[in-house]
């Protein structure tokens, strides 16, 4: 079995470190109290009965809290679920940290930074490159570190600015195919239009949306620091109202969320990219563990629909 | 005659201040040069062609120029078009202002400043209040002077400030029927909801779309700023959230320009009074020339209704 | 703990009347049969289920019975569920009525029907108050008792009244400050709009849809009334039309049950009031327990929305 | 060139009697006035405009007269126009009646009641026998007239019983094929479902809306007779809600003006059918002068599709 | 009880033949294996649960086994199960053909070729009937056996070949009513519109979607054949594109999964015919077991309606 | 002036060859015949009306004769007009060449042949080498002269080879960045993807379509045309399959007439890069002649928006 929890089939047997994503109390019939765990690590999640718990075991299986299971997985009514043996709560001396447990980029947080900056130092126009600069500065650590999404796509830690250095790669080899395009409004755009998800989203772990990102959304935040952002830096020329257009219509049209359609060049660009890179990062995902001549599961955000993996593709591009 | 240009009909000799709203140069099939003219009072507007016109004429007859006219009104193709016999640029012993030739809210500016102010006073919530001054004051001039449209409804001088002060009356009665309803968050949205018109929209004569309006959108704006003047006045409570969402929420959905549907009771009741006051006065101004036992032209905003005038409807009520 | 069903929570005991909303029986895995019970009272129903039954049973706890029972409620897979230790059927010494166990509007029968009058004497119009006075007198028992539909919104004893009461009070302060609204022919069709669901709706307890409701719909069937009735009382003006076309239109467009979409001023503000209470009373049962800084459960009728109630909004405009 | 105005190209003579099916007034550029008429005969219809009218001409040449006209036809800016040479109205001596000049179904109107009293001899069911023998009699001579719409199919004299005949005729086909369905009620709805069109349509010439038909509509029109005539009757059985439904249902759903969708078996097959002979009777009108190879135009009302007639169909079928 | 397993009840006792149609093996909470059987006959399919299974049960009781139940029918929450007693695997001496346990189409497979045929003879235009026959024969035993899709209508063995005939006999009564259709090219399409459903599906038990049709769909596989047939016959006049038109366009539009609408006469014929027959048959499925005065399960192809059965219809048209 | 038909404008002297994409014969309110003719040259056309012709004009200014005209350009109610002053047909001594008349792409037809066959060279799955290989000889000819459409991009001379090069330069771009992509299939689908409007356009000058291609559409004509050639190279491998599936879901859903939607990692990437070669390409259309600054016109096929030049973007970058 390749390593880790989404690889395990029913009977396999578990000794690992997991994460405990969440833990909710329930009164069995018997009237006893137990927990229902959902236990990850990098690669998925899996769910767990811990039954005769006392109060004590409430506190310390908890929410983000590494712990040590033993155990086997079972098929239960169609599904896997873990028939917990033991469980511990992680010690120093297991050495473990949180960022083994949870998914990650396949990139490392400073690479990520380093190959942005670049692209930063790309831009020429000086008013898009000084307000992207300066927004990436002020959100540095929370934007390496969050995911782009609770779901879908690129729903990982540092998922948000993996997602924002795959756009960047394509947005460079598009420019160089079509050169009508601005590079300088593109890469602004590219690097900004989901940084407000770090006010939108909870953080790397458990993520959740804030009431402010319900509320308001990571379009509207991102568009007003923008805004607030031009007005500190004293900038006023035409690119504020350009790179507040470009975040704002980077969803494409109103019942996807922008409240404006992209009108200029570089935003139908953007949309068009990010949904390049978040429809076939998704389809990846989905095909990541088929077999040739088979179907993946239904991916709700690509339509509901399945995608086969036709049975000659066989060769070296299907491992990642 | 009803007096003012919209009563006029085919033979309506006219003797008229009006006011040039637009005008377009052509050529005509003899090579010769013309202007094609709209022309406007407070009652309406009407085409007119000025033939055989020199370089001084084109330069005297532009936009936003004040005129006098007779002529008379003709049927050409079934439009009705105005046929010039003379044409004179108004002079300062006309003694005609610009607010005479185009249509104004049936209130005074300083009257519904002074209603406005009183809403503000009854918001008792001290950040609502704070804010919702801070803004008009920060708009204040434009804000009464400003159409709430380029078309529909209130598209007319001072018909934001006229459909502000419309919205708190009613929304002033619901909050009587319905006393759950929060009246400082609903007053303040109410009073900000369409301030971005006044950076979305040019003005009150000949109005367009700036191109911030066009790009970013009045919703946009003005989210925007609340963020903006919360940060000056160093407020950071849940009202400026909750305000921000009225303000963005305020179309209801994605489709009509809402990045976010209404989420909070308010920002719902909101939304349908907006929808009231805006639906009531189309009505109003499809019905308002309509005899009893006649229907009336199609309304495009109204998903292209015609409506009906009850025969029996002969009141005072139906006389504006 | 706040009285009644809906305010139990896993752990309350229960010592109280409630009344069988429906019992089914059914055959548990050991082929012995059981009964899955609703029951409810004023404030809400829960599920139960009575083990080991015997015929007798079966009889006794049918369907609109009312019953004493003790027992505690416990969380069963995620849903609330009452375990059942005692359960008698009630006898005439407990002195209950069917009405103190199911939810009934919060205004009286008869003072309802008071304002309701009052609003019929201030039709001026004769035929339109013939014809409202005929018909309400015609149902008014009926009238009186039904809920205005099975769920939703007003899904309770008298809602159907209650929910015209409301409405006329906000017909009454539009009417106030859009004069040209034609006050007679809004407030006939207030009055009627719905009430075609007493032959729609089986009535108060347990309300489900009658074949003729399902068939024809409360809509075709006050239309047809209204013509019915207009021929009784020798009525034949336009008035019988405009009224039968309010209540036809009244859905708004024929995605929502109207064969036609209003056409008439006041058809238009019935259509809007109607939705407007019917958004206000959702909204309201659906924060009624919330917490400041807390989100309502989605509201299907509402586009699946969940609502926000702000922290700041701790005022007794919360509590009913 | 086959006999009929619709038949006319560019350049044919014309010496006809017409029918002026609409007369307007209008002024020309040099202030004088002239009539636009629309005249036509039992294929079709042509504009034409009258010069130089004086006030007797206007009088003379209004709707519904019926006039000899000689002239010729032209090509006007890519539509065809009729150059009228001289224009008289038709005296007693011309032996011309008005259905010489309007389009009129294919069967004498004797003949289409004989077969629908055949169809109604062989309803078993008495209730519904005496349900729609009741009606058609109530209606009879304007049923036999009326059109079935001012236009899309069926827009002519006689049309809309013309239209049940034949949906009768493939009733009886399908009650053979598909023994399931009730005879009885599938023949009842047929002749009844647009028999409010003899209120909803102004008459056999120059068709329009009445104001009856256009805020009630002919199926809430016809569902109000049904239960008036069964109240006279003295009819109560389930037919009459089912016959009512049958009614209401027939368009098919909300969107296209049902305000219940088929729920009765017999109400989904006469909507089946009603499609079917309407959308049959369309394109064999947008066929009829088309030749082997070619398009026809556009048809709005098969959702604006052009139609194609094979070049190897050149059998007498296309013939009609 | 009627005989089979569709007519079932809690509580009936089970001495069946059944055909088992999927077999799923599971582990229990108690770790041991268990098989979930899906068995069907002609009438219907119910579940069991084989507990305590070996090695040896899981090969001998896999799908498409026959076998001889003894048991009874059980409600366990709210659906029926079939609790096994004994099990065991048919042999030849019980005489079982699969035929006899899988539901088939009610007319026999040489009968339905034989009317085939006889509209293929009718068939006067040689390209379309060489066409026509010649891939007839190509599929004639996959076509005879197949099913016309794996749920909604038709879903059962020959149900394919069932269907065609249906339509044709549809086609004829209609082109008897309307002459101007092309009845050559109308019989040859209703014969080879789903022709492609022998590639497309799987065979007549336990049917699913092969790849081929799931990625290429039974529309464009017959339009591929029909291309490369007439390629084959040397056929090139119009009817090949023509009749391809027939097939590509029988779901009549995009959202349906047909590449083009209707574009000829036959085309749209074909497509109303389609969804006649399928549409009648779904609501006698629905209707079949419903006694008068009640409704049916809610129909998934039918828009989710449920459908009445009038009380007054107790003729024996009921009764299949 | 920048040369070319599309630059000109009211008053711009012209002294031109050009070519008649249509005449249409019309009659003068005079009773004379004339032309009204669309003339074109490598940049765009222009319409001109040809007075009093006779009849050996008719003939000579036929579609497709090249021409050279002298005249002016005038506004014709709004719309620019040649107004010719002397017309005649080209000579040999012109040395005119239709190709220098009409839109052309920017690649010669040799160039694009070359960089399209080392594509085919890098297919490395032999079967869908093949395939493409015999497919793209078959036609050619054809597909390096056609359009790729009639209207909206690509609708000139060679714009099928045009937007087929762009988009392999595209997928190898891709094909880097994200490796699982299987190249051979992606680059095969897209030079085949389109090659069904060799069939589908009447050829590159005054481009139409055929009947084929109306009726069946160049999706479904290439879908069979891969079926054949691969039963001709005896191919039968699944790569026959998934190149068909690449083919008929490019447009992406069944509103866009693709009969099914992708379900290969492939299919979906082939119908993302063709969407975004067309998008790129509608928008550099538009903004082509647009100033910094301004907004050009509505673009239909990007849901109608116009697109705005930033004031900024006044860089080379700007000029084709």
């Amino acid at each position: 079995m390749k390593k880790g929890i989404q690889h395990a089939r029913a009977g396999t047997p578990i000794d690992h470190y997991l994460l405990i994503k969440t833990a909710t109390k329930q009164i069995a019939s018997n009237h006893k109290p137990f927990l229902t765990l959902i236990l990850g690590d990098q690669t998925g999640e899996i769910e767990a009965k811990l039954w005769g718990i006392n109060e004590k075991d409430e506190t310390t299986f908890c929410n983000k809290t590494m712990v040590h299971v033993r155990g086997e997985v079972i098929d239960y009514r169609g599904r896997l679920q873990l028939k917990i043996s033991s469980i511990r709560q992680v010690t120093a001396d297991d050495h473990v940290k949180i960022e083994d447990l949870i998914r990650t980029a396949p990139l490392q947080k400073d690479d990520m930074l380093a190959v942005i900056n670049e692209f930063i130092f790309d831009i020429r126009n000086p008013n898009l490159q000084r307000l992207t600069r300066s927004l990436i500065k002020k959100h540095e650590q929370a934007f390496l570190e969050s995911p782009a999404a609770t779901r879908n796509h690129h729903e990982f830690m540092s998922g948000l600015a993996y997602h924002v250095v795959s756009m960047l790669n394509l947005a460079k080899s598009i420019v160089n195919l079509y050169p009508d395009i601005d590079q300088d409004l593109l890469y602004a755009g590219v690097i900004l239009h989901d940084l407000g998800k770090v006010r939108e989203l909870s953080g790397a772990i458990d993520t959740t949306y804030t009431v402010e990102g319900t509320l308001i959304g990571h379009i509207s935040i991102i568009a007003a620091e923008i805004a607030e952002t031009a007005k500190e830096l004293h900038i006023d020329g035409e690119e504020v109202v350009a790179l507040q257009h470009l975040v704002l219509s980077h969803h494409g049209k109103g019942e996807w969320g922008s409240p404006k359609s992209p009108m200029i060049r570089e935003a139908e660009v953007l949309h068009l990219i990010d949904q390049f890179d978040a429809r076939i990062t998704m389809m990846n995902d989905a095909l990541v563990n088929i077999e040739p001549g088979q179907f993946s599961e239904r991916v709700m955000a690509l339509e509901q629909r399945r995608f086969y993996k036709p049975a000659f593709q066989k060769t070296p591009a299907d491992i990642l």
